[in-house]
C-alpha cells in the first residue's frame, strides 16, 4: 500500500535533513525500483535520476555483478570482526585494490562505514600522529566556508555551509574555517590570479594567528560538492598543499564526492589538480551506494610514522568501527572496481563530462539562471530573480519550483537552496544528457514565465 | 594464496585498534567462511565462535533468508537518497516494527551507519533538542568511566575506558564521566545498597557541579559491554532516570550490545532494568551484523517537542548520512527480525542463557580466576596471576595465553586486557555452551599450570 507507507513514514521516520516543521505530515516521496540511470516511485512513475542516488550511484542501478558479489559473500561470511589481528579477504584484496588505484605513497587503508566516519578517522589519525610524536598541541583543525564534510560532531563542525549550521552543538574551539575557495570565472569580478593570492593569502594569515604548531590538518574537497560545485582557481590546490607542507600540517583530500571516476579519474587530487595528499577519504562511489563503506588512504611515510613512534606502554590506535572493512560491502566495492575498469567508465566519464557541460552552460541564457558551473558530471545551475544573489527566500521558491517542474517531466534534480545540483550515474549515455538538459530547460522556461507573471514574488 | 593474503594484509591495512608496533607485520588470522556458530579460517582451521562476530551475529551464519532478502532488494533498489522527504520501504516498514518492538513511546525513528554513529545521532539530537528552545547552554553530557559507546571524536569522548585513551585528542569541556557503575557481588566488600547509594550520590554531585541547566543528557549502556561486562548493583537504572527526570536530562539507554536479544528480550531497557529512556540506540545484532546499520529511537515526546520548536527561519534538522536507512541494509534487518520471532530467539535465550552464567561460573574454582560475571549471553571471565587486581601486564600476559590455548582448541575468545568477554551467537546450544566451557576450563587449567612453572612472572 503506497498511501499506508507514506503515512508510516510520517509517524516514524526522522529523516536527514527533515523538516521539522512538517514532522509527521505524509508527504514522502517512495523510492521504490530502480534500473539503469532510472529509478520508480511507488506509484509506478518513472525518472532519471540525475542526481545519482546522491552522488553515489555511479555504475547505474541494477548491477548483476555488484549484487552477485555481495550475494556470493554474505553466503561465504557475511561478518567477522576487523578489530586487532583478524582480517577477511574482500578487505583485504580491496584495500590492495586502493592502494593500486590511489595517487603516490597513498598504500594503507583504514575502512570506515561511510564518509562521516571516513573524515572522523581522518582527523583523528592527524592529531594521534602528532600527539604520539611529543606534540600534543598541534590538534587543530582548518577547513573551509562553504565545506561540507558529514554530519556527526566532529565532521559537522568542520563543514562550513551555514545554512546547514542549525540548533547543533559545533566545535569553535579549535576547527578553523577559511575563505570559500570557489571561483566561477563567468561572474566574478576579480581575475583568478587575484583571488587565488586572497585565498593563499587567508590561509597564511589563518596559520599565524592559530600558530602552526597547534594545526594538525587541513581538509578539503578539490571541488566543494554540497557547498554548491564551488571550484578553486587554478593553482589553488598546490599552493595549499604547499603552505601545509612548509608548516607541517597534514593535507586531507576529501574525495567522497569526487573520486570514483566522477571528474573521469578514481582520484582527482593528483591527475586533475596535482597534489597527492597525505590522508585521502573516499566513500559514496566506492560501492556504487550499492552498500555503506567509507575508507581513508593513508601514505606510507605517516603509517611509518606512526609505526615507529608507537608507544610501547600502549601502542593501540584505538580507532575503528564494528563495521570497518566489512566482507559483504568490501567485496561489493572490489566488484564495482571490476566493472568499472572493464567498461573504461571514467574513459566514458572523460568524453561525455565536458559535453554534460557544455550542454548545461546553454541555460545561462535563461533569466533565471544566475550561474552554470561543475566539472565532468558534478554541475550546478544556480537560479535566481532578477539580479538577487544568493540563497534568498525567492530564489528558494525558484528553485524549488524547477525542482518540481523537473520532478513532474520525469527528471530527479533535488535542488540545494537556490541551487540544482546534478551528478548523473557515471554510465550516462549523450542522449540521456540531452533529455535531462531538455527537460532542465523547460522547468526553467515555466518557472520564468511564473516569475514573469508574479507568481514568485 | 592465504599466505600472500595475509602479508596484503599486512602491508595495505590498518586495523581498528592495531598494535602500531606491529604494523606490517604479516601475523592476521584470515577468516574466510562461516556457518552457524562456527567460523573457519584460510588455512581451513574452524572455531566456535563465542564472541558472535563481535556482540553481533545473533542469528548465526549462513542464514538463507537474510541473504535472500538482501539479494532480492539490491536487485529491486540497491539505493536511493533519505534526505529530506524521501524514503523507501524497507526503511520505513523497518522503522515501523522496531516502533512496535521497543519499549514506552519510542516510536521515531533516525537511521546511521552503526553504533557510533547513532550515539552521535543520539547526543546531538539531545543538544538540538534544548537548543531550539532557546536553552544554548544546556549541551553537557553525563557518560561513565568504563564506558564504551564508538570511535567518533565524540564517541570516543564519551567512552570511559582507560586503555582506549592513546594519543588521541578528546572533549572533556563538556563530557563528564561518573563513577564506574559495575558491581559485582561476588567481590565486591560493601552491600549493593552501599555502592548504590554512592553512585547516585556521585551522580548528584555531578549535576550540582556541571549545573542541571548545562546538562543536556546523560548516556549509559544498561550493562557495560567492552568496558568489562559491569552490571550495576539493582536499581541503578531506574535511580539515574530518576535524577535526569528530575532535572530535565534526557536519558540515552546504548543497547547496541543488550539489545536484540543478547538478554533474552529485544531490548533490555524496560523489561530487565525498569526504565523508558528518551532516545534508545541499536546498532549490531539489528542485522546479525550481515550489514552495517544503526538506529536511534526517539520517544514521541521528544519528536513533538522538535517539531514544536521547529525555527521558522530554518527549521530543519541537518543531521543524517548518505547511507542512514540503506535499503539493502534495511531489507536484512527485517529478515532478521523475522527470523528472530519465528524462532522466538529471544525466548531461547532466557533459557540457555542461565545456562551458560551457570557453568561459567563453575571456572571460578580455578586459581587463575579472579571472577565470572555477566547476564544470559554476555559474559566475562576475568584473569589474574596470584592475588594480583585488574590489567596488569601479567594478568595481561596470562589472558593472551588462555586465549592461545583457546583458539588451538578450536574456541575463538579474543581477550580484552585481562578478560576473556564472551557474546555467543544467540542460537547456541546447551552442547555447544558444554564445548565453549570445556575448551575455556582447559585452557585456564594449561594457564595456571605455566604459571605455577613460572612460565608467566
Amino acid at each position: 500500500m503506497p498511501g499506508s507507507l507514506v503515512e508510516t513514514d510520517a509517524r516514524h521516520v526522522l529523516h536527514p535533513w527533515a523538516d521539522l516543521s512538517a514532522l509527521g505530515k505524509p508527504e514522502s516521496l517512495i523510492i521504490s525500483q530502480a534500473s539503469g540511470v532510472e529509478v520508480t516511485d511507488s506509484n509506478g512513475r518513472s525518472y532519471l535520476d540525475a542526481i545519482g542516488g546522491m552522488w553515489c550511484v555511479t555504475v547505474g542501478y541494477g548491477r548483476t555483478e555488484l549484487i552477485e558479489a555481495m550475494t556470493a559473500q554474505a553466503r561465504m561470511m557475511p561478518y567477522f570482526t576487523p578489530f586487532g589481528d583478524v582480517t577477511n579477504q574482500p578487505a583485504t584484496e580491496l584495500a590492495a585494490l586502493l592502494a593500486e588505484l590511489a595517487p603516490g605513497d597513498l598504500n594503507r587503508v583504514q575502512f570506515t562505514t561511510g564518509g562521516s566516519t571516513a573524515v572522523e578517522s581522518a582527523v583523528r589519525l592527524a592529531q594521534f600522529y602528532f600527539l604520539s610524536q611529543g606534540r600534543p598541541g598541534k590538534y587543530h583543525v582548518l577547513s573551509r566556508v562553504n565545506a561540507y564534510h558529514g554530519s556527526t560532531f566532529l565532521a559537522a563542525s568542520l563543514s562550513g555551509k551555514a545554512a546547514d549550521r542549525t540548533h547543533f552543538h559545533y566545535e569553535s574551539g579549535w576547527v578553523h574555517h577559511l575563505d570559500s575557495p570557489g571561483y566561477d570565472p563567468d561572474v566574478s569580478t576579480v581575475p583568478a590570479e587575484q583571488r587565488l593570492a586572497e585565498l593563499i593569502g587567508g590561509m597564511e594569515s589563518a596559520i599565524a594567528e592559530v600558530g602552526a604548531e597547534n594545526i594538525a590538518c587541513f581538509i578539503a574537497e578539490p571541488i566543494l560538492a554540497s557547498g554548491g560545485v564551488l571550484v578553486p582557481p587554478p593553482g589553488y590546490h598546490r599552493a595549499t598543499l604547499e603552505l601545509c607542507r612548509r608548516h607541517d600540517i597534514l593535507y586531507i583530500s576529501d574525495e567522497v564526492v569526487t573520486g570514483f571516476g566522477r571528474l573521469g579519474h578514481f582520484f582527482a587530487s593528483e591527475v586533475k589538480f596535482g597534489v597527492v595528499p597525505d590522508l585521502l577519504i573516499t566513500a559514496k562511489g566506492l560501492t556504487s551506494g550499492y552498500q555503506p563503506l567509507g575508507a581513508v588512504l593513508i601514505s606510507d611515510r605517516i603509517a611509518e610514522t606512526l609505526a615507529s613512534a608507537a608507544d610501547p606502554a600502549n601502542p593501540v590506535f584505538s580507532n575503528g568501527f564494528t563495521y570497518s572493512g566489512h566482507p559483504v560491502a568490501c567485496a561489493t566495492a572490489i566488484a564495482n572496481i571490476e566493472v568499472m575498469r572493464r567498461e573504461d567508465i571514467c574513459g566514458h566519464v572523460r568524453e561525455v563530462g565536458p559535453y554534460f557541460i557544455e550542454r548545461l552552460r546553454e541555460l545561462r541564457s535563461s533569466p533565471v539562471v544566475a550561474a552554470v558551473r561543475g566539472d565532468h558530471l558534478m554541475a550546478c545551475v544556480e537560479c535566481r530573480v532578477d539580479g538577487e544573489a544568493g540563497p534568498t527566500p525567492r530564489n528558494q521558491a525558484l528553485a524549488r519550483r524547477v525542482d518540481s517542474y523537473c520532478e513532474q517531466a520525469g527528471l530527479l534534480v533535488r535542488p540545494y537552496e537556490n541551487l540544482c545540483i546534478m551528478s548523473p550515474p557515471l554510465v550516462v549515455s549523450r542522449q540521456e544528457i540531452d533529455r535531462i538538459v531538455g527537460i532542465l530547460a523547460g522547468a526553467l522556461d515555466r518557472a520564468a514565465r511564473d516569475r514573469a507573471a508574479g507568481e514568485i514574488c
